[in-house]
């Protein structure tokens, strides 16, 4: 089952997808405002269930794709999992113990096939194509063991970063990760159901049809477990917040020489039994 | 003119501080959802001069109270903002060209006179008093000359941080800074009329009225016209937004040996022409 968040005839709406279509959920089921109140009310599979043998309502290509959830109260990233990632920032300091976690507002991502953004601020923007978790059932202190019970589905991420920015600061790297329209997220929210479709799918990010990222989430230095654990450790997980999981190595800016995107280049991230999210870089 | 968000009878509801009561705007003006609404709508003062002479409906120790603008979209921290405060890190690095900053979830933050909590996973709670400033005017790219034109108001903030999980990770301090209730914000909104309410007021920080941080607002390394500009630079401030503006030196982690709350310690944050945050510490 995959859901997605979208725009059409001027007015936001969630639905289910199917073949190259969607089934419109919002319109057959208005009580519901969102996929985020969905999730928080657990209604989705019941609605999904409903309808799922309809004709579809609106063409794949009819639509302006929004997040999969859009407004999360949070989107927490990871810095570094991915084997080699840690040794790509050359200041030699050992694998760490703990994950380095930052924080992405909605308004810095866009859905996909909406324009990512080159800001005027900077000539440095670059591509991180990575896995998103998005969380279905909320809680703090959840077990690694109990983890994935919490989930709800699987999306992906451009992580898009302004290096520069990212830089401006002594620690965090809050501003390089936010500028409006920097990154994106989607296409859809594909519901987890058995562990297969994340323990160990490939990964994929292309710049203009070049591979320039491909690792396994089996490699991931934190799993999305234990992610879960040692995130609701601090903070109560909410129906939508979205743990995005980190890139592997082969980013722009590692490039020798680097290789920032620009005006017209079209980024794709996709992995297996996810799909595929695509975005054209605008000025 | 002050406003709070508040709990009364079971129900989220925000009001104009008048004395020692709250007169309830919420009520009176059903079609206004919250503070944030009424924000965006640019319709608080008109309302609030409606009313500004009526007999105040709650006392003010009858109501819980919430963050000034519960559930904004975007809180905003400054880590290092005051003089001297780069020093206390012993890391031999010059001051900052630009501001380090950070994210909380409003999760993280309790209300006025509600409980902070000091998490099972650390004995590291610590106290760090900061002026907040919150946005009343959108936008992006705010000129810094134009940029208090956009502020609604102020209030403070505990930007309390659990230190050890502070440094758990190569950047980013995401973790030390959003254990639930870890902190606190208000005890309400001062609206923003005059540049002598924020140039030069003096912040103080006490713990169990011992005097532990103290400076001026004029001695702050990024003032906060030009934190507007910088922060609206990379994403477009929303109404209800919250920029938490630093702490100067003083906080726990940094005294000799190093003071961490402990359950029953009062944390108390001051400003002139703001008033004073409270909050008790418990496990």
């Amino acid at each position: 089952m995959r859901y997605a968040s979208y725009w059409y005839g001027g007015k936001p709406g969630f639905g289910l997808v199917s073949g190259s279509g969607i089934i419109d959920l919002s319109r057959r089921f208005p009580r519901f405002a969102s996929l985020r109140e969905c999730l928080e009310l657990g209604v989705l599979d019941t609605l999904a269930a409903q309808c799922s043998d309809f004709e579809p309502d609106h063409g794949i290509e009819d639509v302006q794709f929004d997040l999969p959830v859009p407004f999360p109260e949070k989107i927490i990233c990871v810095g570094i999992n991915y084997p080699a990632r840690n040794e790509e920032y050359r200041d030699g300091s050992s694998t760490p113990g703990y994950p380095s976690l930052f924080v992405r507002f909605p308004g810095s991502l866009a859905g996909h096939r909406c324009p990512i953004v080159c800001p005027e601020e900077s000539d440095m923007l670059d591509y991180e194509g990575e896995l998103a978790l998005v969380i279905g059932i909320g809680g703090r202190r959840i077990k690694e063991q109990d983890a994935l019970k919490h989930l709800a589905g699987l999306s992906l991420c451009n992580d898009g970063t302004v290096r520069d920015w990212a830089r401006h600061a002594k620690f965090n790297v809050t501003q390089g990760k936010n500028f409006d329209n920097s990154g994106s997220m989607g296409p859809w929210l594909v519901r987890y159901q058995r562990p297969e479709q994340l323990t160990d799918i490939q990964l994929t990010t292309r710049i203009n049809g070049e591979v320039r990222q491909q690792d396994r989430t089996g490699r991931m230095l934190f799993s999305p477990s234990r992610l879960i654990a040692y995130i609701s450790a601090f903070t109560t997980l909410k129906p939508g917040d979205v743990i995005v999981t980190g890139t592997p190595v082969g980013s722009g800016v590692r490039l020798t020489p680097p290789k920032f995107l620009q005006p017209g280049d079209v980024v794709e991230v996709s992995a297996t039994g996810i799909g595929r999210l695509e975005n054209t870089v605008v000025t």
